[in-house]
Order: structure tokens, then C-alpha cells, then sequence
């Protein structure tokens, strides 16, 4: 790791209102710092000569003390550094990821009360990372956080790609609309969700993708959101200026705070070119390097599981009809008459272990394997769960056994309901059963309202059982891929067992009537800013009434789309959802799945522009395998790939994974073709990709002439 | 254990309103079941041809559904049975307890919804007890509870001895007036307290003491409050009707209860001597039996500790004033400078250790042993204590050493400042740590607001916490004594673990500017109605700026009737809560607390008026000695001792420590004097115990007749 820091300078100014400017290492970007006649600290920031947030306030509002943390401040002292470094994680788009940044670190001091305020900026080639400090101080220790005043000020009506802000769920389809309509169709967007709460008509959630008239990109986002609560957007849309709004716990207090301490960082990721926003690594390099000191047992993993054929509604998490309600340690299973309709049943499982060691799979999900599901959802049920007694049809110690033969590891399901304090009773003895059966990863889910009752998924207290749990996992070397909990902010970088997320619309809701054909092209502007997916992609078979009669649902995607997902949706954990039967019907296709990877060496975003397209070209850890991957969105159109990433000299066999001219992910969605061309670092292709659809290649270097014997050169 | 269950009646009756009696074992109860034509439930209660009860509505609103569960009842059956066992507590008053009643149990069902509540009845020769239950159905599984609708129709405008209604504390002074006074004397009797929400103008809490101008005592209480809000009583001061009002949770709601459930048993204990009262055993009856099989490690201990230096402001838990807060696992302690005020010293505690070994007590209690009490109180703080971390002072390896070499227990200390969750992540290593170093017993304590936020200290969800503690600390063959949580109703029978609680105003409120100088008189009628409290009685030296020229407090009682409450205030934990310098002056008082036992073959209570006296003789458990206590309220008066209670015909000698003349606790609190006597069955004392004072005797079996020379008879 290559480390440099300067101090650029440090110097006492005048407590009276000057503006402090600094720029980005580029020059690209030039941050403004003042203080108003009040005192309170404002920021504006430009973007190639051009304003991209108007004069913006900063500040936080306490209970009770007067003044609050947003006026009366005057500069103490403004520090600038410089920083550069080039760091590897654990896993990730790039083998290196480069922090370089200017920074500017505001000191204010209120007269009054002597309380201190740092103000810390990092200004990078791709945007603007800030947050609060308080330092340890005389004045000032505990305090409560009523709201926290952070504007973002939009210079005009921009377009935005929002989901509505909401304190419970992330599992919105994106709305792309004026930021002056929002207003008006936050109704509308804010379709039905197991556990929701909204606060606002104009509150929307991040990360937030924008984009100006004159085409301009901007995200806003926060990062290391650690012991603070989650950071939503409200839209003053008189003025288009955005405040953050913090998710409050069941007293309305939105945090507790004790200096020493920082608030997370709040991120602006600007850029003419959609695709450098999705090639930043703001989010990354504002969280603190990794905690882990070996982390030789955090393994990317691609999956298969017992899992579709339960959201599909073919088969069931639970095991029987014989109770109207379970009591955990109560209820005796073991006398009771199964339905016959569970899926976690060992035979089942098996059949998907087999599945995985034939094709090569990392490892099987198994939901619905433990004890209490009957009655799980929705009766605001604290012991719902004990996350280690299986049904009587699941053989734990046999499927272990059967696994490990087959060198294919399972993994873990902790479904809490979101009965907070019940998962933390039991943490310890469930993780130490994935230690006892070797399973390496665990997918934790949290649905429903929370216990304690009155708390919310994204508050303060409920984000520090995330972490909490992410950490006691780390001690038990355990991959953590938490479903429902709060969305990501990149600390995966801190946490690389961190491997995965939900915490969005995932592939589950094209089995609950479908999501928008153009999600998975907004997903990686907004959602993946954060960090990786759990997207669970794979589904080949669009008519969901074939595996259940009773549901109409249908997979709003072309079938080579969903080979694209996972190129464009990175992450180190990658499912492929469907059943085993439907892969063996289209095998061909099935080999993209088969052969991509999991982790990179570098990525290269060729296309992007939200709600249309992203098409990225990632290079295969260790190797020189390059994978390409195009999802686009309602509108027919032809992918252009410039093949000038590969390697100068060097001739490789590129698979095709397309759509057929006719293909369409509602009529036609099954409709594609696949074909073996000769490229080099001088080919480029265009290639029709259908709505709904998309395109996935497999770049393979050439070791021997006999393999291109036949193929055509593109 | 004898156990003897006859069914006297299984029937069924007709759906209309007919009124079903049953009497208790001896006839002196009846209580009249009927259900009004509204299909209300209802019942009163007669206590020797007198109504007691007047009739009262039974019942519960539930969110949500109508009708709820207190109207539109009919009977479906009524079942009747009689109960007679003698069973063992591991520890008590007795040795052997009676559980003796008739039953009655009303299956009612609602028309319109098929849910089943029924009632169950049980008549005691000392009161009833009923409690409603809620069995497997079809039509009824999880609810929601708005509130209890039980009443308690008060015939008149009776005596009451009160404290506040209160969610987060028990923490109160009692009031005696009469229940039409409450209304205007609820604000004054509400005291400050660190910790507190009172609901409304006429409520109170349970136990209640009340009487009748006819001179019947009446008692309301509740027994084996086990996942269920703990019950308060409003008073409708019109019509003198208390009815339930349950602890809310952060939401407001009252309980989430899943069918099969039942609430706990709503008491009603009756006598026209208030002896009857003290001497009932309902509360403990209608527990559950143990559920510890191997109860050979609860023992009961006499403690002595460093404590009080803490309480007098003597010195102090917290070890250092170097850090504005503290950061569990951040802050440095190694390099602090203390501010040397810590009691939780080393060399301190091997001072306690030594007296305690000098002077045959069992075990010694240290608080402020572990890092974070700096700030530990009022900043809402999540991470305030890891309970395993000795402040560097404190060096648990040599004290572990040493008390085991003088043959003397630790008692570990658990102060959690109410921050629920925390406790419970560490409580596992907490408890280990207890069983490396051989701390048989635990003080818990929740001082403060509960974390989480919104929630109270006696709700379902936090009660549910302590029931956890104590059933963890079980399996680590823990005890438990905790501080500040629901006031107990008899659950030590079910799990004897739980050997102490404070749950109402103890002996630290002597250093905190004083209690009334009789609440020890009423205490048995309320308090300890559900169990035994850790009062820490001893407390020798009355003025508290002796110990600390800034605390102008002053202990309201004389040095006697310190040494009464040993006897007074039954308790497997008895603590001597004064310093050893102290006791070092009056050793021959403090002889006394050096002989008194801890545990009892039986308790006779021999005179007995809530606020005035109450005076006790109990056997020592396999022994022939016996120990008698009186503690006096305000007044002065002579205290009648029969020693009927001795074995026929055996000779004893009585060490009698008595007020003198002029004793009084505020102007000559430590007036006493000792002497010895030998007394039989047929010897009778008429004792002065003063304004605030009260009388200890030993009775030792005479074993040598040169015992008693010189010695006179009583």
C-alpha cells in the first residue's frame, strides 16, 4: 500500500466570514466553505467551471441546548492536506483501488459555548466526500440529534431516479421524474411492502441519481454509516434543495451521540460522463481500512439454492399444518403431519448439492430449514426464531456430510422476522452451529417490523445490530450477506465479510408481479454506489405460473439479460436463482453462469446512462479472462463494444450470449443466440440488445491456435 | 411433596347469565362468578358474609378486533376442583408450604367471534387468585392488548397505604390515606427519582395495602408475572373501583400475547388479622413449581460490601476524572491518573473480605469494580458497560485469591444503566467471568431510562429481560439479586436463582435524605408480598455527614430497629450494608447480625398493623434457635411477645436488644441495651420499642444448664 500524506498547509484565519476554496487533485472540482453573518457554515460546489450545488447549509440540530450545532460558529483554523494512496480489498471491481484527495478541515467554535465543530472535506477527481466531527472537548460530550441539516442544493429541476423515502424498505422500483414531480407521484411510487413508514411527499432515498439539463450527473450517497442512522433526502421543491432527513428511533430522537466522534460521510459524485459514476470509489475510500486482520477465509462465492421454489410459491418455508401457531421449545414437530409442500427437505436439498458440484458452485442456500416458520411474519412475535433446531425432515449432520463429499458448501439462513433482540440471544450458538457444519456465509434477513416495537430498520440502534452482527461473525470467520437490513455505505471495505446485501427491489419481485424492465439499469447508479448485491439473478423461466399455477408473475427480462446481471451487478456473492430443471433445458446459455467471475482484477464501464443501459467490461482475478456484460432497458438498441481493453498482441475467443433480433422480455424473452468470434484489442462490436434484454460475453485468451480453428474474426 | 387433586365437578351449564359460587377449603371465602347480559364477565368476592369485592368487571381490549375480550361472553362450561400439596421451598419463611384451594374455571366463548377465554379461579382460605387464559383455538392466536379491563370494586372509601402508579420505578415512600385522598396527594408522594412516568393522578402500584373501617385488610397484588406488563391499579375515585392498567411499550401497546397463554394471577389476599396477610403464601402458590433440578448450589448469603461508602458519598465508583467520557474498549485506564476516591480498591476490598471472614459472613459485594462508571448515568448511552474489564485497581486474580483463602464469596456487580441489549451481549461472558472467579451471586441493577428508548422498566419486552437473566444465570448456577427491575410476585419459587430484589425503596434512600420512619411496617404488606427484597438493612451510624460532610442525610430509624429488620424483612440475602469501623463500635449489637439466620423452618407473625408494627419469630432452619424481630413505626409502644411459638418444655435463652427508654430515631437513635434471660413456652415479654425503633431477640436452645447461670428468667 502506498501511502502519502502532506500537509499542505495550516493556518489561523480571521473569525470573521471568508470563504475558504480548494480544488480537486484534477482541478476538476473546487469546493467553496463560508460562514454566513449568523455563523452558520455553508458549502457550494463546482464542477468544471460549472455550479453544481448552490450555497448549501451545514449543521445539525440537539435537543434542548441552545444554540445548536448549525449558527453562531465562527473558523478557528483551516488545515489542507493531501492524500494518495493505492489500496487492494479484499475483493472487489478492481485488484487496486486508488484514494487520492485534496482535503480541507474546518474548525468552528461557537462563542457561547465553546463547543467545537470540524467540518472535514475530501475533494476528489470524481466528487465531494464531507462529514462532522466533534472532537473530544470540554464543552461538549452526549447529545441528541433531533435532525441533522445538511442541504444539498440543486441549481435547477433536475431529473432524478428515486424511490420514496422510508424508515422500513428499500424495495421500491425507481422512479425517474423531475424533481418538481416528485411531489406528485410519491403516492404512486410508493407501492406495498411488508414493513413500511414514510415521513414525507418529497422524501426519497439514497444513493440518489440526478442529472442536470446540460448533462451532468450527480449522486448523492453517504459512506461509513457506522453508529448513526440511515440518511434520507427531503426535497424542498420550491427551491430544489435537498435536506437530510435521519430515520429516528421510537422516541423521534435520530441519534445519540459522544464526542469524540463523526457523523458518516456525505458523498457528491458528479461527472459529465455516467460512466465515472459508476466507476468512483468514493463510497470505498471514505470507510477505514480493513478490520480484519486474516482474511484468508473470505472466499467470493457463486450459489445455487433452496430458495426461488419457495418465493415462486411452489414450494413452502414451513413444514406443516398441524399447529395455528408455533412456541419455540414448546411445539413438538416431531409427531407432526408434514404438507408435504417444504422445500428444505433433505432429499430436495441434496439435488441441489448435486446440482452445484456438477457445475461448479461454491455452495447451496438453504431457506426454510429451521424450526418456527408457520407462523413467522407479522405478529409482532419476539421469540420467532432459535436459528438452530432444523425440521425433522432436514438432516443437518447428513446434508454436511453429503456436502462436503461433493465439495460444495452450504450456506446458513437466519431469517430474524426482525426480532432484533431474539437473533442477538441466539447469535453466538447459530453461529458457532455454521462453524460446527462448515457452512462459511450466512444470509440474514430482517422482514417485517422491528422488535423492539417502535423502532425502525434504519435507526441508530437497529443499524449498530447490523454491525454488531457483521462483527461477532468476523470473530467466527462467517460471510455476512444481511437481506432487509440498512443499505449499504461501503463498509465492506472495513468488513470485507461484508459480502453482500439486499437492502433494495431484488429478483424476488419479478415473483411478486415483476419490477421494471429498466431496474437493473438504474441499480448500479443508486443501490450499488453502496456496495454489493445479493440481486439473486439467474431466473431463466419468465412464466411463474409454470412452477405455481396460483401466480401470474413475470420476469420482466430477456433470459440473456439476466446472464448480463452478473457482469454489471459486481458482487462477490452471485446466486443463480432458478431450479435445476430449467437450467438443464437451456445448458447452453446456463455456461455463462458456469464460467463468469466473481471477483476482478479491473473493470472497465464502456456504456452507461441510467434507466437505459450500462455495459462494463471486467477482467477476471489472476487471469486473463474478460467478462462483458450489457443490461438494457425498455428501449431496443445496439450495444458498441470496443474491445480496446484487452491486451496489445493478443488474440482471444470471445463467446456471445445476444438476444435475438425478435427477443423481448415480454414476449419474447427466451429468444437468443450464441456465438464464438476471434477478438483482439482492434475488434469492436455492435450488438443488438432487445428491450428488457442485454448481452454477456466471455473473453477467453487463446493458448493455443487449434482452439480459434473454425471461428470466424469479429 | 403431597399432592392431592380431586375433580369435584365437570358440567355444563346453560349459555344465559347464571351466577356460579364457590367457597374456599374452610367456607370463609365465597366468590360469585356471573356474566351480566351484555356477556361482561364479573365477579365478587365475600370474606366471612361480608362482600369484600364488590362485583367487577373481567377482562381485556385487544387492538383491533371487536368485540374484544371483555362483553359478549357466554358460559360454555364451568369447571370445579379442589388442590391440596404441601411442597419445599428451597429457601424462605417455611419450610413446608400448603397450596390449598378450591377452583373454578370458566370456559366462556364469544358468539360472533368462536374465541375461547377462560377464567381460573382459585379460592385460598387467605384469598383468590384468577387469571385469564387463553387456549390453543382456531378462531384466536396472536393479539394485541390495548389494555386489562380488571376491576377491583373497593365496598367503601378505604384506608390505602400507596405509592405512585409508575412505569420505570417502585422507588417511592408510601402514602396512608384514604383512597379518595390519592387524587390530591399523588403529586406530593411522587418524589424525584432518576427514573420515572407516572400515568395518572389516582394510580398506584401493586401490592396495595388496603383496609376497611370494619377492619378487614385487603391486599392486591399480582403472581408469576412472566411475559405480561407488569399491572398497576387507577383508581375510578367516584365509585372506588380500581381497575388494571398495564405498563405500555414504546408504541403504547400493553402486551403481544400468541394462544395458549395465560396472564399472571391477579391476588386478592383478605383477613380481619393483618398477621394473615404477612403470613399468606398465595403470591408463591400460584408460581409454578421449580424448574431448577439441582438446586444444591442456591444458598443463601449475608453480605457486607463496599457500598455504602458509595451510597454516603464516602467515595466513589468511578476511578479516574482524566477523561471527559469514556469509551469502553477505547479509553485507556493503564495510563489515568485516579482521582482517589475509588472504593473498589484492592486493599479496600481485602478490608471487607477480612471483616467478613473475621465475623462469619458469607460473601462480599464490590461495585465500581469495572470501567465505565465515569459516565455511566443519564446520556442515554448504549455501550456504558462490558462488565468484565477491572478498573487497574481492582486486580480480580489476587482478590479471587484471597477471599477464597479466608473462605469468603464474591459478589459480582452488574450495574447495566438500563441499556438493556448491551447487558445482554455480554452476559454470557459475564456470567463465565462470575464462574472463573467463583462469584456465586450477582447484583444486577437498571438504573435510569430504559435503552430502548421508549421502552419502560416494566413492560412486557423489558420483563421478558429480566426473566432471561435469570434463567441464563440458572444455567450458570448464578444468583441473582436485581435492582431496579419489576418488583417481584413470587417467581423465586419457579426459579429459587432469583434469591434478591430491591424493586422498592431501600436502605440507600437513608443516605439520600431519608425514608418515612415506617416504612419497614409497611413494606411487609406490600413489597415483599411478592418475594424478598435485598433491603440492606444495618446501617448503625444514623448520621451520614460522619461519613461525608456533604451529605446532610439522616437514618430515620434506631440502631434496633436496624437489627429487627434481619428478622422483619425475611430474605435469603441479607446484607449489613454499614462500614466495619462502624460495627467495630457497637459489636455487641452487632452480634446480633452476626447470629441471625438467613433461611426458616417457620415464621409466626405475632403482632402486626401496617405503618405501626410488625413483629415476627422464626426458626432457624435445622436448628432449634429462633430469632424475633419487631419493627415500630412512628409511635412508641410496648411489643408483646408470647413465646408459645418454643418447644414445650425446652428451656432457652433470649438475648434481647431493646430501644432504651429515651431511644428515638432522631434525637438518640443508638439508645439500646442487651440483655440476656431465659424464657420457655410459657414465658411472655412486653418490650418498649421506640419512635422508629423496634426489638431483636435470639432465642438459643439451652444445651448446658451452666449456660444459664446467672441468668434470670423472663
Amino acid at each position: 500500500m502506498k501511502k502519502i500524506l502532506s500537509l499542505l498547509s495550516f493556518y489561523l484565519i480571521a473569525v470573521t466570514a471568508i470563504a475558504q476554496t480548494f480544488k480537486s487533485p484534477s482541478g476538476n472540482f473546487e469546493m467553496k466553505f463560508s460562514i454566513t453573518e449568523k455563523g452558520e457554515p455553508t458549502y457550494e460546489l463546482n464542477y468544471k467551471g460549472k455550479k453544481v450545488i448552490n450555497p448549501s447549509k451545514l449543521g445539525l440540530e440537539s435537543f434542548g441546548d441552545k444554540p445548536s450545532f448549525y449558527d453562531n460558529f465562527s473558523v478557528v483554523n483551516v488545515n489542507n492536506a493531501s492524500f494518495d494512496e493505492t489500496w487492494q480489498p479484499v475483493w472487489g471491481e478492481s485488484k487496486d483501488i486508488r484514494n487520492h484527495y485534496n482535503e480541507m478541515i474546518v474548525s468552528l467554535t461557537q462563542k457561547d459555548t465553546e463547543r467545537i465543530m470540524i467540518l472535514r472535506f475530501r475533494l476528489f477527481d470524481d466528487g465531494l466526500g464531507f462529514r462532522y466531527e466533534f472532537p473530544e472537548q470540554k464543552k461538549l460530550t452526549y447529545f441528541a440529534v433531533k435532525e441533522e441539516l445538511t442541504q444539498f442544493a440543486m441549481t435547477d429541476d433536475h431529473t432524478a431516479w428515486w424511490i420514496p423515502g422510508d424508515y422500513d424498505t428499500q424495495e421500491y422500483d425507481y422512479t425517474k421524474s423531475q424533481l418538481s414531480e416528485i411531489r406528485h407521484l410519491q403516492e404512486s411510487a410508493r407501492t406495498d411492502n411488508l414493513s413500511q413508514t414514510g415521513f414525507s411527499n418529497t422524501g426519497v432515498q439514497t444513493s440518489l441519481q440526478l442529472k442536470t439539463s446540460d448533462g451532468i450527473y450527480i449522486n448523492l450517497h453517504e459512506a461509513a454509516l457506522i453508529n448513526y442512522a440511515c440518511m434520507h433526502l427531503n426535497l424542498d421543491d420550491k427551491n430544489f434543495v435537498f435536506q437530510s432527513w435521519l430515520t429516528p428511533d421510537a422516541n423521534g430522537t435520530k441519534g445519540h451521540l459522544q464526542a469524540p466522534c463523526s457523523t458518516p460521510w456525505r458523498t457528491i459524485i458528479v461527472s459529465d460522463d455516467a460512466r465515472d459514476i459508476l466507476a468512483s470509489n468514493i463510497t470505498l475510500n471514505l470507510n477505514e481500512p480493513c478490520k480484519i486482520k486474516d482474511t484468508s477465509w473470505i472466499k467470493p462465492m457463486k450459489y445455487v439454492g433452496v430458495w426461488w421454489e419457495m418465493i415462486t410459491g411452489k414450494s413452502d418455508w414451513s413444514y406443516t399444518n398441524d399447529f395455528p401457531s408455533i412456541q419455540i421449545g414448546k411445539t413438538d414437530y416431531s409427531k407432526a403431519k408434514p404438507h408435504g409442500r417444504h422445500g428444505a427437505t433433505t432429499s430436495n436439498v441434496k439435488k441441489y448439492i448435486d446440482f452445484a458440484a456438477q457445475h461448479g458452485f461454491d455452495g447451496v442456500l438453504v431457506e426454510g430449514w429451521n424450526i418456527g416458520w408457520e407462523d413467522w411474519f407479522g405478529h409482532s412475535k419476539d421469540f420467532v426464531f432459535d436459528f438452530q433446531t432444523p425440521y425433522p425432515d432436514f438432516d443437518i449432520e447428513d446434508i454436511h456430510r453429503y456436502a462436503k463429499n461433493k465439495g460444495v458448501k452450504m450456506i446458513m439462513h437466519h431469517e430474524t422476522s426482525a426480532s432484533i433482540r431474539n437473533y442477538e440471544r441466539f447469535m453466538d450458538d447459530a453461529y458457532k452451529l455454521m462453524n460446527k457444519y462448515d457452512y462459511p456465509a450466512v444470509k440474514s434477513g430482517y422482514v417485517g417490523d422491528i422488535i423492539p416495537r417502535g423502532e425502525n430498520h434504519y435507526s441508530q440502534w437497529i443499524n449498530n445490530h447490523y454491525q454488531y452482527a457483521i462483527e461477532k461473525a468476523a470473530e467466527y470467520k462467517i460471510m455476512v450477506n444481511a437481506h432487509e437490513a440498512v443499505r449499504p455505505t461501503g463498509v465492506c471495505r472495513t468488513w470485507p465479510n461484508l459480502i453482500g446485501n439486499e437492502s433494495a427491489r431484488g429478483t424476488e419481485y419479478q415473483a411478486f408481479g415483476g419490477s421494471k424492465p429498466n431496474h437493473t439499469t438504474v441499480l448500479p447508479f443508486t443501490r450499488l454506489i453502496g456496495g454489493p448485491m445479493d440481486y439473486t439473478p439467474g431466473a431463466f423461466e419468465n412464466d411463474i405460473s409454470k412452477y405455481n399455477p396460483n401466480n401470474k408473475s413475470w420476469v420482466n427480462t430477456t433470459l440473456v439479460n439476466q446472464l448480463s446481471l452478473y457482469v454489471t451487478m459486481s458482487s462477490p456473492l452471485q446466486m443463480a436463482c432458478d431450479f435445476p430443471e430449467t437450467y438443464e433445458k437451456y445448458m447452453d446459455a446456463f455456461q455463462f453462469i458456469k464460467d463468469v467471475a466473481l471477483d476482478w482484477d479491473k473493470s472497465k464501464y464502456l456504456e452507461a446512462e441510467p434507466g437505459d443501459y450500462v455495459t462494463v467490461a471486467r477482467k477476471a482475478k489472476g487471469t486473463d479472462k474478460w467478462f462483458v456484460g450489457n443490461t438494457n432497458g425498455e428501449t431496443g438498441r445496439n450495444s458498441i463494444v470496443n474491445f480496446d481493453f484487452l491486451e496489445n498482441g493478443k488474440t482471444y475467443i470471445a463467446t456471445i450470449y445476444a438476444d435475438d433480433k425478435d427477443a423481448h422480455y415480454k414476449t419474447n424473452p427466451q429468444a437468443y443466440h450464441i456465438r464464438k468470434v476471434v477478438v483482439n484489442s482492434n475488434s469492436k462490436l455492435s450488438q443488438y440488445c432487445a428491450p428488457g434484454g442485454g448481452m454477456a460475453i466471455s473473453i477467453y485468451p487463446v493458448t493455443d491456435r487449434a482452439q480459434i480453428k473454425g471461428l470466424k474474426k469479429l
